[in-house]
């Protein structure tokens, strides 16, 4: 791994902070920080990258995140010029040099510098861009009223082009979208595949619950396979809760009992209304606010 | 526009060179030149950009390289924190700082840096990269002898999720059709859209000649509108040559007589083999190189 600072303890004292950055090793503080402009991230969107939440200072379930950039690295035709070890070390060089108990964690590897060429083999070795930041507790209306989505007239990217499976920095897709849903009013976008089903919201997996029945579109529909999605699967399972993944289209959506998102911040945020529909009551439903709880036990078992 | 830098005449001897990059109107030299890992280019991809050639020192068809900058910058709803006139004298001025007269110019302008959050609105000014170089010319070979292109696996983006007609920072899907071909050994790969018609190659356009047709896709096949492309559409008809907008199967061009590609920096390309299919005799074809003929002209013309 190239650039790779010396950081003791002593210095990491001085830069106690809410943000910190960290470029190839070398820890600095949001303002001072910065990459080349001839980096493949910058110039085409060439990188990969993940987002974990600290719970106790601790990456929630860093492995399945790593697991994650790599595949999507190796969808991309993308090595890694430094070992996993290495890795988990510089994430935790940067949680070390921040303060506080929920951090927010973004690791970006682009495919480096090299000459002005697509051809990936123009690449030097990659850069390591790692951000660490306190993450205030997200609006509690969030969680008790529930938020308003938009069915997006910007399609997910298709698997044939740039498979939505793959964390990259190609986010221009969903930032269309998400302009979208902030012109009109909303809190954010889902947005649907060329065949008309949904597929995930910009940032967030979606679910709906008709009865008692849990449900999540298949990844085969486009979408990325969340961290929170997964567990969310395998717990629902677990807790004797109906859950399956199924192809979901809008109309099928606006008539069911429940909606909500998921992510690796948001854990789970009820949405009560997508355009003009109203999701069932048009509150945040008995059955997701259950299986939150289920969630937040999770966490708190996986940490103690 | 914000931290514009002053350059004097005096300042700019000391920096003649053969790279020049500049940032906000700092000119520096690669390696010292770097933009925040906040900046929205980085983390999505969220910028336009134009590549232009010059020749006697002056970028050819600047105004009509702008033009489609701010009609990328439209789609995206990005708008420039700086004028027009602003953005051509610092290009300008990165051109005064480069020795040699023919220069390749690449101008960035990213959404700027922000909260991290996909919300365009959260973008505080835009960061304005241009980045100047000496251009070696290309080997005689590519244009005495002819390149080889796949048709990549990978689907161009489709227009209902990042339209193509966008030059923007989210370019990961070009260069995993390049990968492509460089794997097989290629130049370059040509891509289809949803329908199997060719659209364009990763940094192309794509022309076929039928006996003394000459056919470009139309751009609802989902492409960028080359400005090559569109000199040469005029040109063509100009000097009474048949031409024409039509859909390409790449059936239909591994039949052609001849085949070539345009681009800014690369003017015409011919294109001798196509996968396993040579193109007509195997080697440049005539009409290809009497259109090359007619566009030099129109550079010399237009620059004396």
């Amino acid at each position: 791994m190239k650039r790779l600072g010396t950081f003791y303890l002593q210095d990491m004292r001085a830069f106690l902070s809410r943000e910190i950055i960290s470029v190839n090793g070398v820890i600095s503080k949001p303002g001072e920080t910065s990459i080349s402009v001839m980096d493949r991230g910058f110039l085409y969107g060439d990188s990969v990258y993940e987002v974990t939440l600290t719970y106790n200072r601790i990456p929630f379930l860093l492995d399945e995140h790593l697991d994650r950039l790599y595949r999507s690295a190796k969808s991309i035709y993308m090595d890694f010029s430094f070992t996993r070890e290495e890795l988990v070390s510089e994430i935790f060089k940067v949680v070390e040099a921040i303060e506080g108990d929920r951090l927010y964690i973004r690791i970006i590897v682009t495919r480096g510098e090299g000459e002005i060429n697509l051809d990936p083999a123009a690449a030097k070795s990659n850069n390591l861009v790692i951000i660490g930041r306190q993450l205030p507790e997200y609006p509690k209306s969030w969680y008790e009223e529930g938020v308003t989505l938009i069915v997006s007239d910007v399609l997910r990217n298709s698997k044939r082009s740039i498979d939505p499976g793959v964390k990259s920095g190609n986010y221009l897709n969903n930032v269309l979208a998400m302009a979208e849903a902030k012109e009109k009013g909303a809190f954010d976008a889902m947005m649907l595949n060329y065949k008309g089903n949904i597929t995930e919201g910009t940032t967030s997996n979606i679910w709906i619950v008709e009865g008692d029945h849990f449900i999540t579109p298949p990844l085969d529909a486009g979408l990325l396979g969340g961290i929170t999605r997964k567990s969310l699967l395998l717990l629902a399972s677990k807790n004797g809760l109906n859950v399956s993944e199924e192809n979901i289209t809008p109309e099928r959506l606006k008539k069911a009992d429940e909606c909500f998102l998921t992510s690796s911040t948001k854990e789970i945020v009820p949405i009560v209304k997508v355009d003009d529909s109203l999701i069932g009551s048009g509150k945040p439903g008995p059955k997701t606010q259950k299986l939150h709880q289920i969630y937040k036990q999770f966490v708190l078992d996986s940490i103690s």
